[in-house]
């Protein structure tokens, strides 16, 4: 069997919800024919109504299904299709890989056509009318193809490809501990942050700046489908934790020895390794968080104002590569930063000041 | 003695950097009489140059002395210039306050003219040439008079108003556990995850998404100015970590649970109280943050496309309280949150269709 010259198509999609309905309209895009299934049928003609492909009819034969439902039923979904569908490619796009696919394996998923997946796109809205054709373009789509056939992997890598991500390859092992650190544990860290808040006076609350609004941002998340993830990814998520909860408490046994006079390096040594971490998260396009220059202008928090200086912006052909609002209590007024390429900075900073902008830096 | 009916200054700043220089533009913006001082004498003539007021000169009797020093230099300096203006009343704006009080009273201060003060105000950048005259405009300072007359308290409450500022009161130690929950215990939150990723594969680092960028971005603090601070709060802030760290336990031994097959709810519930919390921090103007509506529009991240949008906002008169741009990797397009009043929501969607806007929710 050859799948290098077959057409990728039909695929099915089980589960059209974001993530589903967003593949289906990508594909679409791409010409090739998609199937749609949902255990809620008005969700599946709801992605069909947007163009995200045709339902699915008896005696189908997809060349691959796409698993796209809620984590805990993901392993036994896997299962189904791999019994229902017994040619085609198996793969899903759950969030955690280890167990899953381990589960789907056990209740009889075939593991030479199972190719786990996990594209890193989101939103935090769900179903199918948030879906968008260009959710998955430029993401990178994780695949944990475990003892998948090569075939099985290139048919998958060929409809990433299709949908416009970027497929990387992992183990599910790694991808379960990539995702805990940069993702798992962080949604933990800031829910208990945000807990904190409910003891407090709200006195003190009051006086809260930008730094606490971004560390809780995502303890707004839905709380259901967190439990299923955090639970199907405890034991990787609770490593981080582990090394997470040793360093803050070396940060207060350090703080408590300063607290009785005693000189303690400990807190400098984390806030140094801090930066450093810091430094080696990738900003925007998968470059450096550093790529980017600040030109920051003070104007008046009045319609048009922004409007003004974007103008002001677009007419130098210089593009806004994002924006950053402080906000000021009481009073519509603010500093807004612009980010703009290193080198357009100082271009940018003459045409706003020739423009009567109050630039401050 | 009656400060009611006397002028405010002469005011003196020691310490000319972003806060003290700051403070001097929006006292002559007030009209009122500015000193400047500091033990770099080149600091004090930038602060002047920038319209922050005259230098301090031999004889002169300020009414009020404003210490904006690092807080390493803070009770000494306060005891200083308790001592140096005898007739004038004190105060300082350094982030920790019952330490620095305490040692500057215990070093001489005299407590009957001393008024603690913090504006709650920065930038990521400082010293003079960063300040602003309106840095402090519409902004909690809070002020912690402990034992100082009610005329010390009203004439430094008169300062703060002066500045375009808010006062409102606190005790010093209210103070103290207020900033440890709101700043100081969230920067060592912030530089602890950050410091995680200085031992992860870069693989793994590379999948990271907003929420740890957001979550991450203090952790690039000044590791110097944070050590101080951390250290002058080190017991109120090691009070949070310990909360934390208890909570952060918690979280483990219900993931270890579940990572054996067990049902543990305390995950559930850590997320629950998170939202919970969340929703308790006050947004833009100091309403709640749930006080604004967003707009998703989908746009090419070319020049000039931000500009059409603001513009299209601009012209239906629409205020844009706030912008966020989702990024997406590799290729310049993106999703732009505006964030409208709830009552213009809706309008906004109506006017971007009419002119074209891919308007997603």
């Amino acid at each position: 069997m050859s799948t290098s010259t077959a057409p990728l198509g039909p695929v099915l999609i089980v589960g059209t919800g974001l993530i589903g309905t967003s593949i289906g309209l990508s594909l679409r895009r791409a010409g090739i024919e998609v199937l749609l299934d949902d255990i809620v049928p008005g969700q599946a003609i709801v992605a069909r109504e947007l163009g995200a492909g045709n339902l699915l009819t008896e005696g189908a034969q997809p060349r691959i299904v796409v698993v796209s439902v809620p984590p805990r039923h993901a392993a036994s979904t896997l299962a189904r299709v791999s019994s229902d569908f017994p040619d085609a490619v198996i793969t899903d796009v759950t969030s955690v890989k280890a167990v899953v696919l381990r589960d789907a394996i056990s209740q009889g998923a075939d593991p030479r056509r199972l190719v786990g997946g996990h594209p890193m796109a989101g939103r935090e809205v769900s179903g199918a009318t948030a879906a968008r054709v260009d959710l998955l373009d430029d993401r990178l789509w994780i695949l944990t193809p475990g003892e998948a056939s090569d075939e099985s992997l290139e048919a998958v890598s060929k409809m990433v490809a299709a949908c416009g991500a970027l497929a990387t390859e992992m183990t599910p092992e790694e991808h379960d501990r990539a995702v805990a650190l940069v993702s798992h544990a962080p949604q933990v860290l800031s829910s208990v942050l945000a807990a904190q808040l409910m003891s407090a006076d709200p006195a003190h609350v009051r006086v809260a700046g930008q730094g606490l609004r971004d560390m809780t941002r995502i303890a707004a998340s839905d709380d259901q489908l967190w439990t299923d993830i955090l639970s199907t990814n405890a034991g990787p998520v609770a490593d981080v934790l582990d090394s997470i909860i040793a360093s803050l408490t070396a940060a207060r046994e350090g703080l408590r020895a300063m607290s009785d006079g005693d000189f303690d390096p400990q807190i400098t040594d984390i806030l140094l390794a801090g930066a450093d971490g810091q430094q080696r998260i990738p900003g925007k396009h998968g470059g450096s968080a550093a790529a980017y220059e600040s030109v920051a202008v003070m104007l008046a928090d009045a319609p048009g104002e922004l409007a003004r200086l974007f103008a002001a912006a677009g007419d130098e052909g210089i593009n806004t590569e994002d924006v950053r609002i402080e906000h000021i209590l009481g009073r519509p007024s603010g500093l807004v930063e612009v980010f703009v390429s290193p080198d357009r900075g100082e271009a940018l900073r003459v045409a706003l000041r020739a423009r009567g902008f109050d630039v401050r830096a």
